[in-house]
């Protein structure tokens, strides 16, 4: 497996364009893109599973219902949530333009939106943009689609992975947005993935369930979970490899493993570029009775305010990890409980080794940061990514909206 | 009912004194406090349910088996946590000195402790101040004991209530800290709580319950739950009025009216002065199915980063407020839900009203804000309160501990 160029354009057959449509106050920064397959995809989406869910979810999820899809609309500056009914007639109008204007069925096209909730959509503005992105159709432009889905995110997430399936070239690609409102345990962002590979429906669901599962479901920026988030995926089979199901079980785990390296990345560089954010935090959790317990140790660090900070401030403050582990829903022993912070044991078993303090400044100076827990309880683990927490998170979120 | 002067020290029969013994940096801030009762007391508590706990917390738990106490020895600038077994010898022996120097028993002393985690306790310092605390023991500093608390605390909490049962003056008065690691669903902080009121175990105990799950477990700083927490009454019986117990339904009421009265409004104070808050936030969740559902509603709000930014900077961002209620555990319906900020409705029914955005900044300048949803669904309710999040939040935890 190896990464290439190109993102949601580098595999066969998908193209993608982007223009300033004036939903966004910055003219400079695109905010409405189209990412299109040369022919009809099989497709797969996960959605936030937040109760306040934005029209573009329903509008997807309903287009989803027969697994296909060929177009992805998509804008950012406005989320299209709490907008009651006309903010579904709006969504629907979206696929229903784009479709019309792309010469396909309404339900072939996704939706997806991410912005402020609660603002109506300047229709007007979309619609006159459609076909003018359409036009532009012809170029494969990742770069500026992933552009184009940013909100408050100061890097474009943007990747794509080969490798072989049999004797055949296959290529997943990816661009993804995230920054705030990213919390595990959904979707947690915007994230677009195309495959050239030939898979069905079943197939495509499961490697993306698992995909899911444990990279963007692992990561954690503030905790707070959007109305928004969704990743999908369109597999155009242009790779002309043997059909990948659930059966051809070498085939399948090879695109899964693909596919994971890929969200993988993606979810790293969204914690990475955490709002406000100027370090990536792995916390592995080991030792744990279950999983389930490992995600809730690892989880609870991930999200701990007081953790954060003293990451931020390059703080050896342990004891906040300690507690975090405490109040989880993990089974938790202190007697049995050993932390690290890189490869330096800061306690054993419950006993604190007082490590040189010198050696713990090196480790936090670092730009990624590795905590490790030991439950010391079971043998089960779980890896998660979060950045820390510094003044710019809150300066970026007193004033977003305004 | 009144609030009266006097703290901790306002019931007959309290006395409380305090000195800097050296386990904080700064000398000019006290750091070890007594509080005692001229005869024993009956006593109750409620402590951290986080499943690493301080040394202190098992041994306040173990002396308060017998529901009585006469003195409470508590510590800032060390929390006595994760220290392993001379952490709990240490807290032991705390109980011991202070016992031997007042001429009680042992099992009468409860220790709390409040600081960093993971360093070993400075007994030399604590030992040798004991004493000195004792002979202090004729005043009624119920303002220095406040302080000696006190950690990123920037004011101190401490207040006290007066009242009748039947012809008795009844006096409560607590003192406590709060500001980081604050975290509803325990007892959140350090509280103390002295009255005269003769009142027996089970009714002290069902008193004290009922006030904590609603003024301590109702606040939120940062969602962080700490290792130390912990809520402690001492009732000496000194007003003389007839015994309180759940049976003498009108008397019990009217003391557990006053207590909540006292907790809450401690509480508020708590949440007021939380790190770097600028804001009182008060929350209040409507039309719930269940109380639960009302809980579970005002707790995500009070804990989203967001919301709390978003009130910082003063910015009527109403959708993630939407946002927060719906990633909550709680029922909500999207088509039922209403959202106001002060007395101005935003959200009617998820349907925005676009309300005048001056009138949300004038409401939103204000020192106290509240916010009310209405979920629409039923008819139970719940009130939380949190403060807003500012960058002196992040400069406090970056480095608190060094």
């Amino acid at each position: 497996m190896k990464f290439v160029d190109g993102g949601v354009c580098a595999a066969k057959g998908f193209l993608a364009a982007s223009v300033y449509s004036g939903i966004k106050q910055n003219i400079l920064s695109k905010d409405l893109a189209i990412i299109f397959s040369e022919v009809p995809s099989v497709a797969a989406g996960l959605f936030t599973t937040n109760k306040v869910q934005a029209a573009c979810v329903a509008v997807s999820k309903a287009h989803l219902k027969n697994n296909k899809a060929q177009a992805i609309i998509v804008n950012s500056g406005n989320a299209n949530c709490c907008t009651g009914k006309q903010g579904l007639l709006d969504a629907l109008q979206m696929a229903k333009v784009t479709a019309k204007t792309l010469n396909i069925k309404p339900e072939d096209v996704l939706v997806a939106s991410t912005g402020v909730i609660g603002k109506a959509m300047p229709m007007g503005k979309v619609i006159n943009n459609i076909p003018l992105i359409a036009r532009k159709l012809n170029i494969k432009d990742s770069t500026e689609a992933a552009h184009a889905i940013m909100t408050t995110d100061t890097v474009k997430k943007e990747l794509a992975v080969s490798f072989k399936i049999g004797k055949h070239a296959v290529t997943i690609g990816g661009i993804a947005k995230g920054s705030g409102m990213i919390h595990p345990n959904m979707a947690t962002m915007l994230c677009f993935i195309t495959t050239d590979a030939a898979i069905d429906a079943q197939a495509l669901k499961a490697a993306l369930k698992y995909s899911v599962n444990n990279s963007f479901n692992c990561i954690s920026v503030d905790g707070d979970m959007s109305t928004n988030d969704m990743v999908l995926i369109l597999a155009n089979a242009s790779a002309k490899n043997r059909l990948i199901t659930i059966k051809t079980k070498e085939a399948f785990e090879e695109f899964k493993a693909g596919l994971f390296e890929l969200t993988k990345s993606l979810a790293k560089m969204i914690a990475k570029d955490g709002e406000g954010a100027t370090k990536l935090v792995e916390v592995l959790v080991k030792g744990a009775k279950g999983e389930k317990d490992a995600r809730y140790a690892a989880r609870s660090i991930c999200n701990s305010p007081l953790v954060k900070t003293a990451i931020y401030g390059q703080d050896a403050n342990w004891g906040r990890v300690a507690a975090a582990v405490g109040y989880s829903k993990a089974a938790v022993s202190e007697k049995s409980l050993s932390i690290y912070f890189g490869d330096t044991k800061i306690l054993s078993n419950g006993k604190p080794l007082n490590p040189d303090e010198n050696k713990l400044k090196s480790i936090l100076s670092e730009k990624e940061i590795k905590i490790t827990v030991d439950l010391g309880l079971g043998r089960s683990s779980a890896t998660m990514w979060t950045c820390d927490l510094s003044e710019e998170y809150i300066r970026i979120n007193a004033k977003y909206r305004t």
